[in-house]
């Protein structure tokens, strides 16, 4: 079966990492591209300045770009994902809903509203039938699901594999690509030779969101995880992959052993882009590294090492590729998870 | 009072920031330079692969470098610093204490042993008063003194401010230069687009050394600080610089202008080398940044910024030259409190 | 004397230089600092984005910003510096030359008009005398002056000495830093582990300016330099320093220590901000690289090594500071020469 | 058929590159690895520090590492590539040549012997008949053959297009990548933030390969072309791919579209790793980049672009991967010569 799918703000850094991952999947087909009003109408290899290593697949670039609004797509479109900015998406996203599509998004706008689904489907699809609360809500015929952000979704996989263990207190320092902030939004006179000690909007994000994504759903509601989370963000001269140091203080004793058992059992989620095991955890104390790492799982699997006991908690390092597990691959996996589930 | 003084292991990294610093100072002559076996009977222009952007000061670039053995100095030198590599220092600096000579020294060794003192002059100047203990117990006509790791040194000051509030458990994320190696520490294959979590014997010495610092001292020992804490070390691509993030549980409530009031609070020592202020803390959240904030208060003042109050504690982060205040200026320092208390 | 001085465009990369370089000069008293209408009525501390690692200085920082009109500034100035985008100059600059200011501009528009003086104080500083026939030309009761393009700068004193030997045909390749394309002018994505093989317009730049500097003049206008330029340029991850690799065909034979010998004997100028020596010529051939060397002469000497004699010609290899030698300070230096040649 | 090969220095860099490269290959099967003495008896994957961000393949990770000495790997292997240091191929390659292997070697020693061919497949394959010569000079039974030095690579397969109008000048300078200088080659506190004008020995290996690799071969030895080349070459902070800016003078006049039309006409070999058209020219002026352009026909392809006439005579710049077309894969198709031209 296959499933036609668009994607809104398709020529943005995510939106080429969406088409690169799109173009060799075996039940989604692309087929159609939005973008702003200076690339509508254009073909999609003028429209889009194309920043990946591999060139633009040949029937996408001769796509025409079309506008960002339910009725410049066909109906026969079943999912959409988006890569729109957060707030041209709080402006937008909510038509398509409206008009009746499935929609998965990357965008930041909504993650904490208490009726949208934040979701990362090997830790808690569960989430998804928020679904049924949003509709009621919203009077919506469409369907809306998020991911977290880049550095959430690097780091709470390993804290869910940990939650058994009693989470109290995680604190996290962020070692971050610049691709996360968009083409163009580090210049390189601020990173080369620097680090830059705060993201804008970063630290909230990380701090709410992994409540959320590990909290319970009662069928009505997610109440947010007790655990008291303390981030710091950081920018560094990295092109691709977020590299997280995580101290966990937990309510039992838990051993580097226990803890290195527990992120390696996380199983993937049996969707097409689930890698087989979430966490691959490294022997070796100085991986994972992000130039080395970034890639494995073709970009989807969390790596994790130097797990180690202190006086003061449980203390590891974990990584993810941040525009594939912490971006276009995020949405694409909920879309597999929203067709798994029915909602396509 | 001109106070003659030498430097063991002269042609590093550290040994030619020794150089520089000491260049224009205004009490401390330069009167030998030593290195190892390949370099001895050299020009020290000839023997120093010189890598700081102002040329060697001309009449120390016609020293001509001894051996690194009593002996081979005069006996009118009254002061030596030491940026010996770790094993070599543990070979040959007790021949120098039992010379006689007073050694302000740079290198890792020792550094826990109950009767060397390990000193910030601006944060434990008493502990100096080790060196009777250390007498005592090894028949030394000498002193040793040593200063703390260059990651260590980033954080204890601001550490030392906070201990009012009750330090409790102290996890620090570190993102450190790659001139804290060594010339040739880190290969630029390893290193450029990314990142090493790992950094050698680097987290033990961090989570040791401030215990120390912070320890008290009765006259005859220094017990440990009581407080739990957690370092994990990253290398990045940075030349110069240590940026830290550092969590701190406090047994006391503590608002982020409280912490930024102590930190602001703590004076520079009345010593040539140390700045008026020891920390200043930036308002603007995105500093420090270690290229623009290192050279401040000419690389020997600590920067402080991103002052938080989390659920999870206090939060911020802290910078450091990590070959000046880290080094070569820690030990310099050092030297002028040797000076000033009457070692020397 | 004093000269009260103002910059035209104060707050951008290079104006923040020309404010470092003017705030220890010893006849030029800064006076008035203008920019573009959003900063217009702020401090110049709250106007700025300041990016470098000194402290603004606080006399500057509390200056009030002023539009870039000649009514906004006082009549005492007597001399302006301009470091405005050069579709601003060529708008605005008039205007202040028919109020009969004297502007020494490093803005690129213009640089090759006739009665336009393109001076190197060290190199063609005669060509000053171009003034007279601007003001005959355009009714200016001011006058103008420009320095050439960071690449060019960096490259034509060389070119200038080995000129005896007859150059026929120049080819350089450039390899330069991030800065001369102004703070956000390169994107971090763009430049880590890369480097764009082209600079728009920069080329024409150096194959056209490079022979007005070397040209003659005979009184009335400048011929240009017959020599033939071909440049390649291309921008590396440096932060500051342009290098390049020049080759040179002459008619005349010419050794590399002749070649050497003529580089070295190029004086500097009777300037305050003139190197004592222009070129400093490098014994090791890896050497003028950037990060060693930019600061040579405070920024102001040229750099050379390299030089060789292949069956194609001579090649070497030469070094500029380029916001210092190749901006701000290319543009105080013209400023100096005015005031040295009585049009001040 | 299959052929049996084995890899002479196959834990380093650049062995690292041939065994990614073999895995995948349709007729040649890994067989014998060798290494230096500290790594013989070891399992692959204990004996190398795998660097490449992809794992050991599995069945090559279990492999032995033997001794590189004709003794220690069996007498079945066909074909060898070696990637010793040259100074030890210098001292071993002989004693396999002289037991008949056939070897495909990248080392940099004997390239310019009379009897030795050096050969790019789609250049100039008929040199490899002077291997007829080297064994009646020699009295080997095996074969030798050399692939030229990674940045003579880059340029000459463009200089081979330009042929046709005349070559008389060369001058290129390079832009190299840290990868080329190996593992280890340059350390980071080298190239952060700078640049270095000089690689040992570089500039004298493009010089001369590039005439021997355009010469003519009348069966018995190879006249070198007659042109002048002189090279200027540096190390940037790039990881892989060597970008060179070229500049040509010709006897004929040279349109910039026809320098453009002889590029792309020049065919690739019917080799397996040879790309289909052996020389992509970019129209964008600011391509190829290394980063986004050095994978190109699996790191086989070489990319122009910026074909430009000035007063000067042809100025462009090209582009290939270090360590695949200019190392490992050059060897590795010259062993793809080999077999197809009846050698194995």
């Amino acid at each position: 079966m296959t499933v036609r799918v668009g994607i809104l703000g398709a020529t943005g850094a995510v939106g080429q990492r969406f088409i690169k991952l799109l173009t060799n999947h075996d039940t989604f087909e692309l087929a159609a591209l939005t973008a702003s009003e200076s690339s509508v109408g254009k073909q999609y290899s003028n429209a889009a300045k194309w920043r990946i290593n591999t060139p633009i697949p040949e029937n996408i670039g001769s796509m025409t770009v079309k506008s960002t609004t339910p009725d410049a797509i066909s109906d026969d479109i079943d999912l959409l994902f988006s890569s729109l900015p957060s707030d041209v998406a709080a402006d937008v996203e909510p038509a398509f809903l409206e008009a009746g599509y499935v929609v998965s998004s990357n965008s930041s706008n909504d993650r904490m509203s208490a009726d949208i689904p934040l979701t990362i489907p090997e830790i808690n699809p569960g989430h998804l039938d928020l679904i049924e609360v949003q509709r009621d809500n919203r009077g919506w015929d469409g369907a809306l699901v998020k991911n977290p952000n880049c550095s959430t979704i690097t780091m709470v996989p390993t804290l869910a594999a940990l939650d058994q263990f009693g989470l109290e207190t995680v604190s996290v320092s962020t070692l971050q690509a610049v691709s996360g902030a968009g083409y163009s939004g580090v210049t390189s006179m601020e990173i080369i030779d620097n680090t830059i000690p705060y993201i804008g909007g970063e630290e909230p994000k990380m701090q709410q969101e992994s409540r959320k994504l590990l909290g319970e759903f009662d069928g009505a509601s997610v109440s947010l995880h007790e655990m008291d989370v303390a981030a710091s963000c950081n920018r560094i001269p990295t092109l691709d992959g977020h590299l997280e140091n995580v101290f966990a203080e937990t309510t039992a004793d838990v051993s580097a052993e226990e803890a290195i058992d527990a992120m390696e059992s996380v199983p993937g989620a049996d969707l097409p882009s689930s890698p087989d095991q979430l966490i691959h955890v490294f022997d070796d104390p100085s991986r994972p590294q992000p130039r080395l790492d970034r890639e494995r799982g073709n970009g989807m699997q969390i790596s994790a090492g130097g797990v180690t006991v202190t006086d003061a908690g449980l203390k590891y390092n974990c990584l993810a590729h941040n525009t594939i597990r912490g971006a276009a691959g995020a949405s694409l996996l909920n879309g597999e998870l929203l067709v798994d589930a029915g909602w396509v």
